[in-house]
């Protein structure tokens, strides 16, 4: 690594358009050879081999385009939230139990107490909409997934909504808002990035696309796929199921029983809920939906997921003072960057990945 | 809980200057009663009673008025980066050893193995200036503190930058630079909250006092204090010295025994180092210093400091690429918080506050 000081020239028929004549050159450290892979190099290592040496695998033109691009995408969430008059949040990610069941957490050793890793901050963040309205907060989640897939890791950053005196028709709206916001500003900002990446993209065009749990079972049944009422739809299945529908498109009305406890059955049929995903081709990219208000059917709905009242103390407590009706959903930031670059797996766009296998760098 | 639909009409002798007719009421949730602090009280509870309540604690008018400068400020803090060029990144949370040694970790079950709760994103910032150049990160910090004070926590946010071809000086001044920013635009856009908190603050004149750690220690003497050459100065002391200079001061050229193995020792006399500490009163909002860019200084310093250099293998390979000379600090947010709302318990700016006693809510 050098520092050189001189004047800059303007040369056409250099690669970046100028030179720099140097009036005094000085060695800033010392570079140890051969390196453990080429950051020049036009085939890439492997991405275990680029991931064991990622500080160097982060010089690479296409790494830097794919964070550059996160990081515009990160501010412009950001902007989208403050602008809109969302208040920022930070809950906490020490939590005492478990935040919806289910999902595997990570255990603490919290000084003479066991604590847990949050997997979400779905609870705090409904409270808070009887204190604020409009909260949001971008954070780290942690879940202890013991597959290994190409889009689950065990810590992502999510991008966590909650707004009361609304439902799951208006924060679809919401996120649509903030998609088609988000591209916008990729498009204009990152197309130096978006070429180096050999990637195209457009504005997707709202309302998405809405297809009913229901519809996805009839329409997977003509393409030769059963799924028994009440199932989750499988990876495989999406895979199918993403032929069929190009970018974004949202699921609706899902069986009440696949959902947690805080999603709102339908009052006109309790066996779905008020739940959506956002999906992009396969890719899961966001799920939330209007959410139980009543202290009453929350500890019901908690009951019927097989889960203790108690666990919940405070959170149903929360649910005495008065909580407005409220909906939201979670965006998982790195899912979303992967549609936006284009990246089939989650580790090329986080900065030092985590997964059962990996903890270094 | 109410919701009420109607034509609303200005009014002056309201007490907002308006109100609503109404044509229909509904009312969209039951409360409690009674409840178990009193929002609209202008005694409040003690603070335990507040935090055990706190999502109602939240609705009081000073809990209001401080996290609307909190979210304030941590907008000012984003645009702030953003604009001056620095690059948003997340680190892992989740680390499989120490990222300074000292410091109290959590412990955490990872699958098979041990690992721990980040205490600071120092040694990857510290990194991704090699590839990023100027980077800055927002987010929570661990620490398994075992004294119980009015400033420390066990999760807290912190605002970290680290840039490279840059030193202590420079940084220090980036520093007084954001903190004048977040200052003007919370006097301009939260004269109301500051009302509420009955507090007047005003835009600190810069440059900001710096006393070395030598000034220091002999300004102490003059006040009878005692503080023997290379040890730290108490929190008591630190009161004292708080008496003597109001406003934000930087205290710099500690002695390089009592500092992190990554800062810079001075030149001329390597007895002492390139650190700082941001003070306002008797409050450590900031530390930062120029760091160690020599690997082979590294590897002595981690040594001198009885650490294992095995320990930051991943650390030590980074500076074999050919790492620039860099330095930076970390903000306390919630420190910087108090020091805006002149709130003295770290736990009155912290949604939730997690402690060794306190896990819940």
């Amino acid at each position: 690594m050098i520092g050189v000081r001189g004047t800059v020239k303007k040369i056409e028929k250099a690669p970046r358009g100028a030179e720099i004549i140097p009036t005094e050159i000085k060695i800033l450290n010392n570079v140890q050879h051969p390196l453990p892979l080429d950051p020049t190099a036009l085939a890439p290592a492997d991405l275990d081999v680029r991931l064991n040496s990622r500080i160097l695998d982060l010089r690479r033109p296409e790494s830097q385009a794919i964070f550059r691009i996160k990081h515009r995408t990160v501010s412009a969430v950001h902007d989208f939230f403050v602008s809109n008059g969302y208040f920022e949040v930070h809950t906490p990610k020490i939590i005492s139990s478990a935040t919806e069941g289910g999902a595997a957490l990570f255990p603490i050793a919290y000084y003479e107490k066991e604590a847990f890793l949050a997997q979400s901050p779905q609870l705090y963040k409904e409270q808070l909409t009887s204190a604020f309205e409009k909260v949001f907060e971008i954070g780290p989640i942690f879940r202890a997934e013991e597959s290994h897939t190409t889009r689950h890791l065990s810590e992502v950053i999510s991008i966590d909504m909650e707004e009361a005196f609304t439902n799951a028709e208006g924060v679809m709206k919401t996120l649509e808002e903030m998609i088609v916001y988000i591209f916008k500003i990729i498009i204009e900002s990152c197309a130096e990035e978006l070429t180096t990446l050999k990637r195209q993209i457009e504005v997707p065009k709202t309302p998405f696309a809405k297809y009913t749990y229901e519809d996805v079972l009839k329409e997977l049944r003509k393409n030769k796929i059963a799924i028994k009422w009440g199932e989750d739809i499988t990876t495989t299945t999406l895979k199918t199921l993403s032929e069929l529908h190009r970018g974004f498109y949202f699921i609706t009305e899902w069986p009440t029983q696949s959902k947690p406890f805080y999603i709102q059955p339908c009052e006109n049929n309790p066996k779905v809920c008020e739940a959506f995903d956002l999906m992009h081709s396969w890719i899961e990219v966001s799920s939330g939906g209007t959410r139980v208000h009543s202290k009453n059917l929350l500890i019901k709905r908690i009951k019927e997921q097989g889960l203790e009242p108690q666990s919940f103390e405070y959170h149903i407590k929360a649910f005495e003072y008065g909580m407005p009706p409220h909906a939201g959903w979670a965006v998982g930031l790195d899912r979303l960057i992967m549609v936006i670059t284009g990246k089939e797996n989650i580790r090329e766009v986080v900065l030092f990945p985590r997964d059962q296998f990996r903890l270094t760098p």
